[in-house]
C-alpha cells in the first residue's frame, strides 16, 4: 500500500449581526456602510415596497452617495430612478427562477458590478431567496443585505443562509446556505402589511414555542391580540425572540447536517404537501404549516409523545385566535396530499413531533447521534387527519372521548 | 433615533483534508467512507479518464457496495454501467455552461440523489469547475470530492473551493466558494497525461516558486528535466510543495477578500487576456500563463520592483527548459490584448510584480492594510510587451543594453 500524506484547509466563516428594532430605516446607511462597505448597490425589490419605503430608500442611498441599480416589477412609478429591468418580480413563487436570475446577473455585469458589490434584499421571503441566490453564485459570490419586509421574513426565512430558486422539476432544488453581511429587521415595515400576510407569519413563530420555548408560547397566549394589532413593542419582543431562536439552532446545526435544524420543519411535512397540491396559490405558508402543526400534535398524541392534551388544545387555541386554519377544508384530497408527502420526502414520512409546548421529542440512535424525527406509517397520517377534521374544538372533543 | 438590538450569528467552517500521494486509488473506497458518508454517488468525469481507470473506479464503487450514475462523453464505452447522460462533456470550456449543469441536476433529481449525496469529480480543471458548481447548488450543497487528473487540477483548481460555470455574456460569471469533503491527489494519473498537458501545469508550478518559495524554485531548476519525465518521486515532492503553498495562501484569505489570494494572479492579467483573444483554442492555460509571467517580470523590473536581472533571467530559462513559450507569436495584436485586459479588470490596470524569485512587492495603504497588486500604466505594459518580444535570452540583452 502507497504512503499517503495528509494536508488540510480549515478556515473560519465570518460571522455577521442581525440588527432588530423599530422605525430604524434611518440608521441604516450607517450599518451598511460599517459592515458592506458598497461599492455599487443592487436594490432587488417590488412596486408595493417602493411605494411605501421608496422615499426613505433614496434618503439612505443618497447618504451613501451611491446611484443604485433597482429592479422592481413592471409599471414602475420610480422612473425617475435608473431602472434596468422591469419585469415581474412579485411576491409569488414564479419569481424564483433561473430567467430572473440570469437576468438580474446580466444587468450586473453590464453595470460592471464586481466582487465588491452588495445586493440588498428588500422584500418578503421570495425576493430574500431570489436576491440572495444571485449573491451567492455571482462572481462566486458577493455581500448581501437582507432587509425582510414580512413577518415571515423577518422571523423566518432572512436569517440562516438559505436561498434558492425553482427549476421546473422541482421547487428550491438549486440554492445555497449563503450568509449576509448583515440582516436589518424594521418591525415598522410590519405595519403595512396586510392582516393576512401577518398572520401567515405568526404561524412560524406558534411554531418556535411550541417546539422551543414554553414561555415564549405563554406569552404568546397573552398578546396574540395585540400581536395582530401590530403593537410595535409586542411585536419587536416577538420578532427579536424568534429570531434569537432560530439563530441558537442555525449555529449548532448550520448546514442542516447534523439534522438539528430539522426541527424548525416541525408543522412543514404536511404543510409542502398541502401548498404543492393546491398549487402554491390557495394557502400561504403559514396557513398550511398551522395545518401542518396540527395534524403533526395529533400524531405526537397518537403515539403518546404528548400525554397532556392540553398541549393539543393550547396550541389549537391560539392558531385559531391567530387567524390561522386548524383543520383541512372539506374539497382536500387525502390521498394526493400523502402521495406528494410521499414524493417530497422520497418515500419515508418523517415528522417532527412535539413532546410537549416547548418542546420536540428526539431520540438517541445506537451510535449516540440524536435523532429529531420520527418515522410515521401512512395509516397514523391518515388517522390524525380524520381526527382532526372532526375537530371542532378540544374540549368537544374530551367531552366525546373521555 | 430608535434603540437598534444585535444579534449575532456565526459558525465554524468545517476543514477537510487534502491526500496526496502516488499510484493511491486503491486506497480511496476508505477515505470516501472516512469523509463522505455517500448514499448515493455521481461521477462526473470523460471517457478519456474511463479508459485509463474505469475499471479502478469500478472496484472503489464496488467496495463502497453504491451503483454510481455516470455522466460522460458521448460515444462512451462502459455501456454495462448505468450511464444516465451521455454528451459531450469534454475538458474544454464550452462543459461549463449552464446547460450541462442543469442537466446533471435533472439526473440527479431523477436518481432521487437528496442531500446526503456525494459528486465526484473525476478529471481535469473543466470536470471540477462544473461538478463542483453543481455539488454547491444542488439542493443548498452536498458533499464533493475532488479527484484531479491533470498536474494544473492537482495543485491549483481542486484546492481551495473556486468553482464556476461560464454564461455567454463572460466567462466564470456565476460560481462559488464551495469547499469539498476531500481532494484526493494521485501523482500517478500524470503517467497518462499527454506531454502538453503536463507542461501546462508546469507554469503554475514555476509560479508557485517565483512568487513564494525561492527554495522551491531552485528545486524546479534542478529536477524540471526529471519531471518533465514524470518521475515520481520528484512529481509527488512538487506537487505536494506547491499544493501547500496554495492551502497557505487560502487559509489566510478564503473568500479572495484581503487580497492575498490575488497574488496566485501572478502572470494572468496577461495570461487570461491572451486566452481571451485567441478564443481559448490556441493556447493551454499555463502557456499563455508563461508568457504573462515573464512580461510582468519585465514590467516589475522596469518599475525597479526587481533590481537583480538574474531574476528574470531564471524565470525565463526555467520556463523554457519546461518546454513552456515566453512571448508572444508574432501575430498576436497587442492593442487587442490590452483592449481585452481593459474590458477584464474594469479599466484599471493592476498586476501582481514580484520583488525577486521566492517573493512578491507589496505595500502598505494610509490604513494600513496590504496591497499586493500595483497599478501599471498601458505604456508601461507595451514597453514591457516589446522588449520582451526581442529577448532571446537574457545573456544577449545584458551584453547588448549593459
Amino acid at each position: 500500500m502507497q504512503p499517503i500524506d495528509i494536508l488540510s484547509l480549515e478556515y473560519k466563516q465570518p460571522g455577521h449581526p442581525i440588527y432588530v428594532g423599530s422605525d430604524i430605516l434611518d440608521q441604516l446607511a450607517d450599518k451598511l456602510q460599517e459592515h458592506a462597505q458598497p461599492k455599487h448597490i443592487m436594490v432587488v425589490t417590488n412596486n408595493t415596497i417602493l411605494n411605501h419605503y421608496g422615499d426613505a430608500l433614496d434618503d439612505v442611498l443618497n447618504r451613501l452617495k451611491l446611484a443604485p441599480i433597482i429592479i422592481q416589477e413592471k409599471s414602475g412609478t420610480r422612473e425617475e430612478n435608473p431602472v434596468v429591468i422591469k419585469g415581474d418580480i412579485i411576491d409569488s413563487e414564479e419569481a424564483k427562477s433561473w430567467k430572473w436570475v440570469s437576468e438580474i446577473i446580466g444587468a450586473m455585469e453590464q453595470y460592471g458590478m464586481d466582487r465588491n458589490s452588495t445586493i440588498i434584499a428588500f422584500g418578503g421571503g421570495v425576493i430574500g431567496d431570489l436576491a440572495g441566490f444571485v449573491a451567492a453564485i455571482y462572481k462566486r459570490g458577493v455581500a448581501l443585505v437582507q432587509i425582510p419586509t414580512t413577518l415571515l421574513a423577518q422571523v423566518d426565512s432572512s436569517i440562516g443562509g438559505k436561498v434558492a430558486i425553482d427549476l421546473p422539476i422541482a421547487k428550491n432544488l438549486i440554492g445555497a446556505f449563503y450568509q449576509p453581511q448583515l440582516v436589518y429587521i424594521d418591525t415598522a415595515f410590519l405595519n403595512t402589511l396586510p392582516p393576512e400576510v401577518l398572520t401567515s407569519g405568526i404561524a412560524e413563530i406558534i411554531k418556535c414555542g411550541v417546539i422551543m420555548d414554553a414561555d415564549f408560547f405563554a406569552y404568546l397566549e397573552e398578546n396574540i391580540g395585540q400581536l395582530r394589532n401590530k403593537n410595535q413593542t409586542i411585536l419587536r419582543y416577538v420578532v427579536e425572540t424568534a429570531c434569537q431562536h432560530k439563530i441558537n439552532v442555525v449555529k449548532q446545526d448550520p448546514l442542516e447536517q447534523l439534522g438539528l435544524r430539522k426541527i424548525l420543519n416541525y408543522g412543514h411535512t404536511i404543510g409542502h404537501a398541502l401548498e404543492a397540491i393546491t398549487d402554491f396559490t390557495r394557502f400561504r405558508h403559514g396557513e398550511a404549516v398551522a395545518i401542518g402543526m396540527v395534524v403533526a400534535m395529533q400524531i405526537a398524541m397518537d403515539l403518546g409523545f404528548v400525554e397532556d392534551i392540553s398541549c393539543a388544545e393550547r396550541q389549537f387555541n391560539l392558531l385559531n385566535q391567530a387567524g390561522l386554519p386548524t383543520k383541512f377544508p372539506n374539497d382536500i384530497n387525502v390521498d394526493a396530499l400523502i402521495e406528494r408527502m410521499r414524493f417530497d420526502k422520497k418515500g419515508a414520512f418523517r415528522f417532527i413531533l412535539p413532546s410537549k409546548i416547548g418542546a420536540i421529542k428526539y431520540d438517541h440512535a445506537e451510535n449516540g447521534k440524536v435523532i429529531y424525527d420520527h418515522k410515521v406509517s401512512i395509516e397514523q397520517i391518515q388517522r390524525a387527519i380524520e381526527k382532526v377534521n372532526r375537530i371542532t374544538n378540544y374540549e368537544l372533543r374530551i367531552k366525546k372521548y373521555s
